[in-house]
């Protein structure tokens, strides 16, 4: 398949685009990276995702894919000749697919409410997010991966979040560490090159998260 | 594939579980239905769905699968001999991922708040319902399932919200009919005897929704 008609429409800080990104490596496919805006929005993503408007879009030889668990699953299907990111048992890959959704449904959320919570609000915040890892943690057990001995899909939805991981610490003040030392020790072995090239430092992360509580009145 | 062990754990109002039973009659797959009491949940289902405790989950030769969406690409895959419910084409297949996904994400939730809301709210909440009903009618256009010709995976995810449009009509004080005319129309064409049989009669769910709502506190 041709490659060279890949463009993704992406915000640096945005968990959903480092998905993206990381499949995109997985199957060393190259593309155009283009930043979005998304307090001006260009035409360009209002024409291709018009329902949701928002970042991650993939398009491919000019027609769009969004939703990230979504354009991952795409790009594992196109891409189907290099190392697949679902198994291929029917039954492991509707577990994937389980905890990719439980990953959308809950993570996203507990970690905005502790980095941007406050007093006792964030405390309950807290348990909610320590709550979420834990039940991860638990699916993740002793193997190396989700899926088990391969870099996979469910690694994919999860490990953009721990570039998040500093600034939750520090807005929050929990240490992820004590809480979850099997979670925390995994996106060590997940951190093959596809991921290191598409996580932004968590110092950087950081930065963007306090500019946002100043301009949102948050601090 | 043997298709004696297939069970579904369900509660009957569902529109999450009229999908999977659509699905399987679209399979043609005989299974035992077991109804879940929501109050006083089964230990089957604290044993098969421990993440979410929630119906509908399937338990094909003892092994469960959980979300309703999940389940029916799962069907859909198990038993692939019998007509598709994803399109074969890679790009056709990711939209009616983002349409599923789409329904999921709005349109239970529009439906309830308008049938539990109150006053202003309400009358918010009937715009949203609206709205989302009015994106995914759009998205119908002229053809007679959303997919195209054949009924699929976006028409399965959807119909069963029709079997509460009495409920949110009443309730709303809104007639569906006016504002978006199409989508009210299609039904008609999805229902297929896999339809037919698998959603309650709207009254049985108004009496449902009428108990519900006085055992709430919501009238």
């Amino acid at each position: 398949m041709a490659e060279a008609n890949v463009v993704l429409l992406d915000f640096w800080p945005s968990s959903y685009g480092m998905r993206v990104k990381i499949a995109l490596a997985e199957k060393g496919i190259s593309y155009e990276c283009k930043q979005e805006d998304l307090e001006a929005k260009s035409s360009l993503i209002l024409e291709m995702n018009p329902v949701h408007k928002m970042i991650p879009v993939l398009i491919h030889n000019g027609k769009s894919i969004c939703e990230s668990l979504n354009i991952v699953q795409y790009i594992d299907e196109a891409w189907n000749l290099k190392p697949s990111l679902l198994p291929s048992d029917l039954y492991k890959r509707s577990q994937a697919r389980f905890w990719g959704d439980y990953t959308d449904k809950n993570v996203y959320n507990a970690v905005k409410k502790v980095w941007t919570g406050k007093g006792k609000k964030q405390e309950e915040f807290k348990k909610q997010f320590i709550r979420c890892l834990k039940t991860m943690e638990d699916e993740l057990g002793d193997k190396p991966y989700f899926g088990g001995e391969d870099f996979g899909y469910v690694d994919v939805a999860l490990v953009p979040f721990t570039s998040w991981f500093y600034t939750v610490e520090t807005c929050g003040k929990l240490s992820i560490e004590e809480e979850c030392p099997k979670l925390l020790a995994w996106p060590r072995g997940a951190w093959k090159k596809s991921v290191a090239k598409s996580l932004p430092h968590p110092h950087q992360i950081y930065a963007f998260a306090m500019q946002y509580k100043q301009r949102h009145g948050l601090e």
